[in-house]
């Protein structure tokens, strides 16, 4: 629960952040494969960069590991989650149980990484009363004092479009910080709140472009 | 079917590539709403950035529209999807179709965006057989023989860790030119196949790294 960092530490940018969360997958794989140590280069094969691209991105946390040895895997592990505020507990929310959303509360392992699943909702009353990863999905309608009695943080959109922004405006009143927002909708949120974008399809048309043009 | 571009037209970046199929994704939304023009600073403002990276990356497309009136969304559209290879339709197969590959086959509109499902493949001898989105799903055992046959390009990768490499190795015989993977596993693959590697918890830890920290 130890959210304390080095106070001369840089800021770490989005790309690196995004390197970061791809690393510590790639770590944790190693580290079920019994491997302790890890190299910048070695590293930078798997992910498919630079290994000056890696101690660049480690240098920003603070974390030089052993520059002739390579890095302690475990120690790097602990290093980047707590850069990524991913030692703490993180209350999520996934709005919209149906196909997309009963996959993202059932295949995504936010357990593994600091975060918790505390409460789904949608407004189908098939659905409603149902249990998702342990959790009861709950009546839309009680989303603003559920998710504020729960103290969610951050809520991944699952839902038709056309609910879309009304789904992210009581999520902004019940005091969320961050949407994933799997819906085609850009929503309009007050400045404070992080929202990703993450239509599915964006991913096969750049792939897509990549692979076909 | 043209895919004829400018000869005179510089490479597209990857960062544009990305931002250009999420600009699509907006432009749709707007011509549904029955808006026909958009100008720059309209579009960076709904995509969160600045209008001169908006105009830089149209730039880009030897589309520049005109600076005074706004772009004409229709034709923006088309000179995206032709840039981005998507006015071809790219057949795509789904390997595993439990809950993740059964939620992308029912969930993603291939078919909006120049892609089109012609294959699904499980090992479940209760999945092999089933229907998802009007393609039969087939034993994993005959991928190569048919994603050849049928010619597939793209593949979405969601069985579990275990199998990934192979199913890899397979599509790679195959003769298929990228896979979008949504396994933990970094894929060993010939460099010219594209791997997008897209494992949902990364876009959570991102999320959770900007919103909470």
């Amino acid at each position: 629960m130890n959210n304390q960092k080095t106070p001369s530490q840089s800021p770490i940018t989005w790309p690196t952040t995004q390197r970061l969360t791809e690393y510590l997958i790639i770590l944790e794989e190693l580290a079920e494969n019994d491997i302790e140590v890890v190299s910048s280069r070695q590293l930078a094969q798997l992910y498919g960069n630079t290994a000056s691209q890696v101690r660049q991105d480690f240098f920003r946390l603070k974390h030089t590991g052993n520059a002739t040895r390579g890095y302690n895997i475990a120690e790097l592990q602990a290093t980047i989650r707590r850069n990524l505020g991913l030692d703490e507990v993180h209350k999520v929310a996934i709005i919209g149980c149906g196909k997309l959303g009963s996959t993202l509360a059932l295949h995504v392992p936010l357990a593994d990484y600091g975060m918790r699943l505390v409460a789904a909702f949608d407004i189908d009353p098939d659905i409603i009363g149902s249990r998702l990863s342990g959790v009861q999905v709950e009546n839309a309608d009680k989303m603003i004092k559920i998710c504020h009695d729960r103290q969610v943080q951050l809520a991944a959109l699952s839902v038709p479009k056309t609910a879309a922004q009304h789904c992210a405006d009581r999520l902004v009143m019940a005091g969320v910080r961050g949407i994933l927002n799997y819906t085609r909708v850009r929503l309009r949120v007050p400045a404070h709140i992080r929202v990703q974008n993450r239509q599915i399809i964006c991913s096969f048309m750049q792939l897509c472009s990549r692979a076909c043009t």
